[in-house]
């Protein structure tokens, strides 16, 4: 079986062959030459129609092995029954790439689920690169290569660009490409992968990661298909400095119903994405508005932002409150201007508003300058890392835009390593000229914040990358996960050795020696039913707390017995489990479940209520260093419980994550043993002093 | 003093005189003239400037007094040091409404602060309404009246429509007329109110209220100025059926700093008016964006959805997914199609999706007639509400689009109480013809279906309005606010009087009456300490629970006394609260606090660490009835808790939303007296058992 081979022959073929071209200009299979010809590929194009001397002016030949010269991409356009046979004929011809457009494959079941494993495997066999079926096709807008059929690319109109996107979904890429055009964004490369039968969403992000000419990868991803090659993807994508935004749909019940039926396979739990694309430093779009604005945003080449630090220019008081609120949405910083910096600014305007933001007011109108002063005040004293600067409408007046051009260049050619956004309406001409000269521009302020946001996101990004660590080492002598069912202290014990403390205790056959091993262990204690088959031991009165001497534990030993006799009459008992009381700390739940795609994932969040109550808990893909568990931490809503409230300590975060770094590398060494493990709750104690495992569960995946 | 007169004189004047017009049609005096000549203006034009015989080819008049005829409106562009004597001729002349554009009063400080007072003196005695000062100005678009020197105003450019505006902000008024411009929105009536001396955002709403022309009130606000006005404005637009969408910024910390310095005001808390607005039915937009796409919404005459059910139907089974996800965030209901009309949509297409969405698949490209049909299954057999269609971009292509439409009216004929949304890529000719026909249209998908929850939100409102309750009657006996703060146990005699349940309890001035309290209330009980000068008994160990015997009693009475001795020293002490242990429950934190401008405001939330952690309470503007009250309680996050979680029981939130309805009532009864009321906890308990406050503070206002 061959390696699977590079996406250039697809995205850059010397010549291009149409099986099934069609004369009629209208059908699927006539559409795709009719685009490429009328766009003016800078190519050969051969049709390929065995019942034509010429299809639309060219010559036509029965079969690409007819064709004289060297073929790279082939869009095949035949029905469904005839695709196998016209890709045995590429690859036999040294085609590197097709692209198939017809459908009647998997979605529709049938044969036509044995015809696409068949390309699948013709696929992997050859090295020939297929993309679909029962997709859309792709562009390169710069060789304007339009190997599609979709009616949105119909009279090109696209302008080159440096955003690449890729759509598992082809209605949904044509739609994007309607709006590109529309929005006036620059696009490069542009492919929808249907059925995904050997080229899928991650292969088209790595071929982005690799393209030249690509800075901004935009994705729709319904489900993905293959862990390891999506995450190098991204990592690829985040070494070489390309920006990545995904629109991923399921995050509700009703889309992720609506997303699993439509694709037809198992999309994971959406938490797990939302999990790896924060792991990856991936930009989560939650509207197509958003994609575009965020994609937009990182296409013009601005400076990465040095901080959140966000300075608002304004002429509209109004306006700048606004502005305002939706920067403290997105956490960036609204830092005021210093106080002598807000004395300089009134001598320039008397009523102006110096704090941040700051206000220029409409006397902007009488006194243009104003502008390039203001900014300059704002950069130099304010030292603000990004600033949006609130035009109202002067971008529809090009003599008054460029002058305020110019004193924004005048001022940044001093501080070249600040962002700036524009927000005003604008005449397609002025934003242009804008763009051109590196500002971003956005009709709506909020959009602009958000959009500031984004580039603020992806420089953070770029740093936290620069400074992770890798996982820590596995613990040498780390103790397998078990073939069967445990009990909590083997369970605790084994957890142990793979480096997460747990708490002391002892398990004890008889009341005898629970009374020996509580007063080995120090009062008060715990006495718990110790067996592999009551999972959920809370539940049937199997705990019992506060154990403060020799006649209590004895009391509590019968009493326990008694309870599991009772309540769990076919559950192999152990005898109890003796603890010692633990001091009080913040209770958490640290597990690991395993998806489907991403294998062993861990889940952190606050304990008790708050995971029952709010779902407050946050994914990540295993395995992973000490960063990116205090990034699990800190996006934690109920963490300002290990910050301490109420007169508390804070809690030992620094315990906690090595504790969740440590787990997520023993899950991930044992990827195939274990099916979940569950510490519930997992006591985080005052800094200092650690955390503590109290109870813990670990299903290995034979008994799943 | 005059009352407050109508603001008909300045909507709809039958001539209009300009003070302080300019020849030079560039300057603030001359831009009014200019735009009203240009515009054509029905009525005639009065130039008032002693200096010239005419003004812009009209002859000039020294002062209003001096025109012939009546004038109903002034517009007035004199220097600031000028404006009260101009107000005062028109005044005298009888003019109803002025505007005054020219700035310099309050918002520069020194002696504009009291010419601003004088002008309101002279609005206050003579009745006549005065916009601004520090104004941008009005519009009626119907009339082609711009009596307005925004330079977005030229060239007019504007259509007429349902949708009015009031800004306060001058600037943001003048961006969103472009925004109206550049959108195609409909407009019928444009205010910026600026220093609001006299008219101010709730007059304005309450004249659009009572306008015919309009159907939606879209509204800028940084802060009310008089509590009742924008009540009773708010409650007389809900009542004719106007639909309110409010900007209201200070949401975030920066963003309230921002509004509360640029407007100089006391803003009041932000939660305050969110509650406003839910009480009201108000839809408070976040970005500029969604304030015209669901004014837009509301502006075409389409049927109020009569429930929360949502249809979806698309062309991309990824769009599908997509606004399932945000109809997910809008909690919408997504409710899936029956299984046999599944089964008949799957006839029409094969490889649909049949489910919800409704996924019709590039198939109605072959066969156009599939969307009448499968719309027509969905209103029929999926009795859906709302149905947001999305169609990719055939709204860029006219016969297609009419076809639609046709397929669109003939099912809607049959069902002409369900409300539709499209969402397509379109020429403005077919936007055009939609919203002829009764039909919304987006180009963005997720944006279709926000507005569609917009909808859906008023006609709920509109149906709660309905069936809501009056404020329930204060109880004959209840006891007025303390004039000084009292203990806990008089402060919860008082609210049990207005009608709160509150816990069995008895002060005891020595230990042995602690004890026969404690046998006629019953064991087990709690002890505290009784002083109206501690606060926060909890904080120094002035609580004891869980006491069994009399022994119990005694020991806990020394203990507390020794600590209020230690620990508060200065605390005059009348001895222990006596109360019975109250069984298990939920604890919330029920409270009313004094807003500077709304006085008494109910606020609600989960007890503990809810309120703490999370900020999870909600607010509401006293006095309201037990429908309210429950909106209340539903909007708190966790609730869930009430629901009963973890095998708990369902709580009393019956009792609950009574007691809620009750302080209210009470707050509202006393709003002079009352500097703030603190229950914590209020004890939710099991359903049929009834609330508990366990402990209560009264601050008087005289306390403060």
């Amino acid at each position: 079986m061959a390696p699977r081979g590079a996406l250039t022959p697809l995205f850059e073929p010397r010549a291009i062959a149409v099986y099934g071209a069609s004369s009629d200009p209208t059908k699927i299979g006539g559409r795709p030459l009719n685009f490429l010809k009328s766009s003016g590929f800078d190519g050969p194009l051969y049709p390929i129609n065995p019942k034509a001397a010429q299809i639309q002016g060219l010559p036509s030949f029965a079969t690409v092995g007819a064709v004289p010269g060297p073929v790279d991409l082939a869009i095949v356009a035949v029905p469904a029954p005839g695709v196998l046979a016209a890709l045995e004929d590429c690859a036999a011809k040294g085609v590197g790439g097709a692209v198939v457009l017809s459908s009647g494959f998997a979605e529709v079941g049938g044969a036509g689920v044995e015809w696409q494993a068949r390309i699948t495997a013709l696929a992997r066999r050859t090295g020939m690169r297929v993309v679909g079926p029962n997709c859309m096709g792709l562009i390169n807008v710069r060789r304007r290569l339009l190997g599609t059929f979709t009616p949105s690319a119909a009279g090109f109109g696209l302008m080159p660009g440096r955003i690449s996107l890729v759509s598992q979904s082809g209605a949904f890429g044509g739609y994007c490409l309607s709006l590109v055009r529309q929005r006036g964004l620059g696009l490069n490369l542009w492919i929808t992968t249907g059925n995904q039968c050997d080229v899928d969403v991650a292969d088209c992000i790595d071929h982005f990661a690799r393209d030249e000419g690509t800075q901004v990868i935009a994705v729709y991803l319904e489900a993905a298909t293959d862990k390891h090659r999506l995450v190098d993807a991204l990592a690829l994508a985040r070494e070489r400095g390309k920006r990545v935004v995904v629109m991923k749909v399921g995050r509700s019940e009703a889309g992720a119903q609506a997303a699993a039926s439509h694709t037809a396979s198992l999309a994971g739990a959406d938490q797990v994405y939302e999990g790896l694309f924060r792991q990856y430093g991936v930009w989560r779009a939650r509207s197509i508005d958003e994609l575009f604005d965020v994609a937009y945003a990182c296409s013009v080449p601005v400076p990465a932002p040095l901080g959140r630090r966000v300075g608002l220019l304004t002429v509209s008081g109004g306006v700048g409150a606004l502005m305002a609120d939706v920067a403290g949405d997105c956490a960036l910083d609204v830092a005021p201007m210093p106080d002598d910096a807000q004395r300089r600014l009134k001598e320039l305007v008397p009523f102006c508003g110096p704090r941040n933001p700051v206000d220029m007011t409409a006397q902007l109108v009488n006194d243009l300058t104003l502008f390039g002063r203001n900014f300059q005040i704002m950069l130099e004293d304010g030292g603000y890392d990004v600033v949006v600067a609130f035009l109202s409408s002067v971008g529809q007046v090009m003599d008054l835009s460029r002058s305020l051009l110019e004193q924004l260049q005048a001022v940044l050619a001093r501080f070249p390593d600040r962002t700036v956004v524009f927000s005003s309406l604008a005449t397609p001409e002025v934003r242009q000229m804008y763009e051109a000269a590196g500002v971003l521009l956005f009709d709506e302020p909020t959009r602009a914040v958000r959009a500031a946001s984004a580039l603020v996101h992806f420089a953070e990004q770029a740093r936290r990358a620069a400074r992770q660590d890798p996982p820590p080492p596995l613990p040498t002598g780390a103790v397998p996960p078990p073939a069967r069912a445990v009990n909590e202290v083997d369970a605790k014990a084994i957890l142990a050795s793979a480096g997460i403390p747990v708490v002391a205790e002892r398990v004890a056959a008889d009341g005898d020696a629970a009374t020996r091993e509580a007063a080995a262990l120090g009062y008060p204690v715990v006495l718990k039913i110790a067996s592999a088959d009551i999972a959920h031991k809370s539940e049937i009165g199997g705990v019992i707390v506060g154990l403060r001497d020799e006649s209590q534990v004895r009391d509590a030993y019968r009493t326990l017995m008694q309870r599991a006799a009772d309540r769990a009459p076919l559950a192999r008992v152990d005898g109890v489990v003796v603890a010692r009381m633990a001091e009080p700390g913040v209770e958490t739940i640290l597990g690991v479940v395993r998806d489907p795609v991403f294998g062993p994932v861990v889940m952190f969040g606050l304990g008790g209520i708050f995971v029952e109550a709010f779902q407050d808990v946050v994914f990540r893909v295993a395995p992973f260093g000490v960063t990116e568990a205090q990034a699990m931490v800190a996006e934690v809503k109920g963490r300002v419980l290990l910050r301490g409230v109420r007169g508390q300590p804070p809690a030992d975060e620094d315990a906690l994550v090595r504790a969740i770094a440590a787990l997520s590398v023993y899950a991930a060494a044992h990827a195939e043993a274990i099916d979940s493990i569950d510490i519930n709750p997992l006591l985080v104690l005052p800094r200092g002093r650690g955390v503590l495992a109290l109870d813990a569960l670990i299903v290995p995946t034979d008994a799943a």
